[in-house]
């Protein structure tokens, strides 16, 4: 077992023993932010035919070249979804909706505003060229092209391509099952009432609400005892039922040893106890098969922080993203920082983007406890061990966006 | 009627037109991404209680200041969860872990690393200061202090908080219904095999991730015939069941008669046909009674530009956030678009953000029946008709981040 190690070590650790997810096939209808687990190749062309972008009517470009207005017999008329079956001679015209089918001869398009019919005759008012004003036939895509790979999020351009290929269902990855345990005997549930000593719990909440949003879902293992048996077969329901084990509190010094002989009984190996970073020191790996069981700290602003650093990147991972880190940029603070700490600590911030670069704000109050601190931090400040922070000096930041 | 109306001017009109959702009460931890619709204030202080933040000993820092290591005798233990009835006395110590209320007499909280305990005794090795290392009753929310008001979008940070003060269920807006029809004859769904002439759906499925990227879902109301009584039985129905009806195809020049007569046998009077850019012109907008009907172009590419402009700002109000419209920016042109139009023109473009500001690059099929080009789109160049782009140039940009 390592102890007290760097963030670092700690991420490289959990991104080793975590894999993807194994794929399942979803409604193309229900795929928005999934992860792509096939590589997907175009089955058609598409358009698969030439088609006209706009309603008007299907000429030969020729015709319209000189002597305007032109007038050109009215022949027929291609209702979108139909075909024509003649062919688009010389001096004709035929009326052409978006969507339609260009018939054969014809070979371009003169929008309806440019024109005028009556009694059988059709008025150019304006020249077209020869192939204006034409789809063409795969011009979007083109059959047995490749579409897309694994690792792909499907946003909304991606689903309409998906769709314009006739796609119905779709490989994605699961959602990483996340099974979510709070320890601490002083904890109750929303909606009950406190006796004297307790508290709400609030970190099943918050982080199931991340968890959800790196693309996870929670299974809720509900409130624990700081007692062996208990938190051991807790885990091993986890192990059991979800992807994945995490549990808040549990993790401190005085709790350690309880965590610790729990994990031993439900077969857990320790992989690291507590790193070096602060809030969110308390944390203990271990690992059971394929599957990671991660103890983080039971202050509520700590445990969201070392779940952005830690569980996050694990998560996303397994969800199948291809970025599994918050991004790093230079700020200037813009507040100070005053109390240096032997160990290296990350400040809850807000960071905004100006002309000049980006900036960072602090709450004075960054206490792991203090929750509040937490409403509007998009970033934390990396501070290096016994370092300090000055307003307007520069300052590591991650950002968290996506993550909190 | 109004006719080729200016964008902001279709935008204000689509915003005068709709309201807020009404407000529906959802379970805490279904509630990520959803927008408050009361204002909560504080129930209880939190913590309730003055409490420990970490594991150690409660002691009189007095004790601790002088003559170190100082002896304490161990008078009890508090386990998080329970309280200790007797009082701590100078010269004594009570075992405390992370979340235990601070005991009477007590004023300071040494951590654990710092002691060593041995037949009853606490050995102090650092000295800690009356005030030490206590998590003060409060200090994270007072009770009866306004926590939040309508129109936050509740995140984990706000979540958690919820959470602290033992809420259960809180009132959201709904999210708004969008019933959303397709027309056009040549439409097959996904998979359904395609005739000759016939191309598949992509709009139904690109605008429904597009509604629930907004905060609202979709109602799927099929395929429908470019019919007038098709169509307007297409509208009463989503009128019926819906907060906003939505088609796609059948505003364009040569079908606007019959969306128009289906609108008005469908009760929908219209406020407003066309728009003044492009892609998306043909558009129409009609009201009945609360309700918006909005028709958008069927070419791929447009109708997703036209949704993003005009029913993402209607669905993002009704869905209760307080941001309506995209954000504008001014960006460097990477790439020229030589191509000038008498139509305001909407570059679907990729920005991205360097040191000296936004620089926009964009593909060069700008066609509204090309949807690959919609892929990796994250913002609209705003081209004023009659206009052209220079490489290098600087532009106006709408970020779509949030909106595709």
């Amino acid at each position: 077992m390592l102890e007290m190690i760097e963030l670092e070590q700690a991420q490289e650790l959990i991104l080793a023993l975590t894999g993807r997810t194994s794929p399942e096939e979803v409604a193309l209808v229900q795929s928005r932010g999934r992860v792509l687990a096939e590589t997907v190749y175009s089955v058609l062309d598409v358009p698969p035919f030439d088609r006209s972008p706009l309603d008007g009517y299907a000429v030969r470009g020729e015709d319209t070249l000189t002597g305007l207005p032109a007038a050109l017999r009215l022949v027929g008329e291609i209702p979108a979804g139909s075909s024509f079956a003649a062919t688009v001679g010389p001096g004709t015209a035929v009326r052409i909706l978006t969507g339609s089918p260009i018939p054969a001869g014809a070979n371009a398009v003169i929008r309806q505003e440019d024109t005028q019919e009556e009694n059988g005759v059709v008025q150019i008012f304006r020249p077209v060229r020869p192939g204006a004003d034409i789809s063409r036939r795969g011009e979007d895509l083109r059959q047995g092209e490749e579409l897309f790979t694994p690792g792909r999020v499907l946003t909304p351009a991606e689903i309409g391509i998906l769709a314009s290929q006739g796609i119905r269902r779709i490989k994605v990855f699961s959602r990483p099952r996340v099974a979510l345990a709070s320890t601490g005997d002083e904890l109750k549930d929303v909606g009950q009432p406190l006796a004297p000593g307790q508290i709400y719990n609030s970190n099943f909440y918050t982080l199931a609400a991340m968890i959800e949003a790196w693309g996870g879902q929670t299974l809720p293992l509900g409130l624990v005892q700081d007692r062996v048996s208990d938190l051991a077969e807790v885990m091993r329901e986890g192990l059991a039922s979800a992807d994945l084990v995490v549990t808040t509190g549990g993790a401190s010094v005085g709790t350690y040893d309880v965590t610790a002989r729990a994990m031993e009984r439900a077969g857990v190996e320790v992989k690291f106890w507590r790193a070096a970073f602060k809030p969110g020191t308390p944390v203990i790996c271990g690992y059971k098969g394929d599957k990671l069981v991660l103890g983080l700290s039971g202050n509520p602003a700590a445990a969201m922080i070392s779940a952005a650093l830690l569980l996050g990147p694990g998560v996303r991972k397994m969800a199948g993203f291809q970025g599994f880190h918050p991004k790093r940029v230079l700020a200037t603070s813009k507040d100070e920082f005053a109390k240096s700490s032997g160990t290296r600590r990350f400040i809850r911030a807000k960071v905004v983007r100006e002309e000049s670069g980006w900036s960072a704000s602090f709450p004075s109050s960054q206490q792991p406890g203090i929750l509040k601190s937490m409403l509007g931090t998009n970033a934390l400040v990396d501070l290096a061990a016994g370092s300090t922070l000055k307003a307007g000096q520069a300052c590591n930041v991650f950002l968290l966006e996506e993550w909190i």
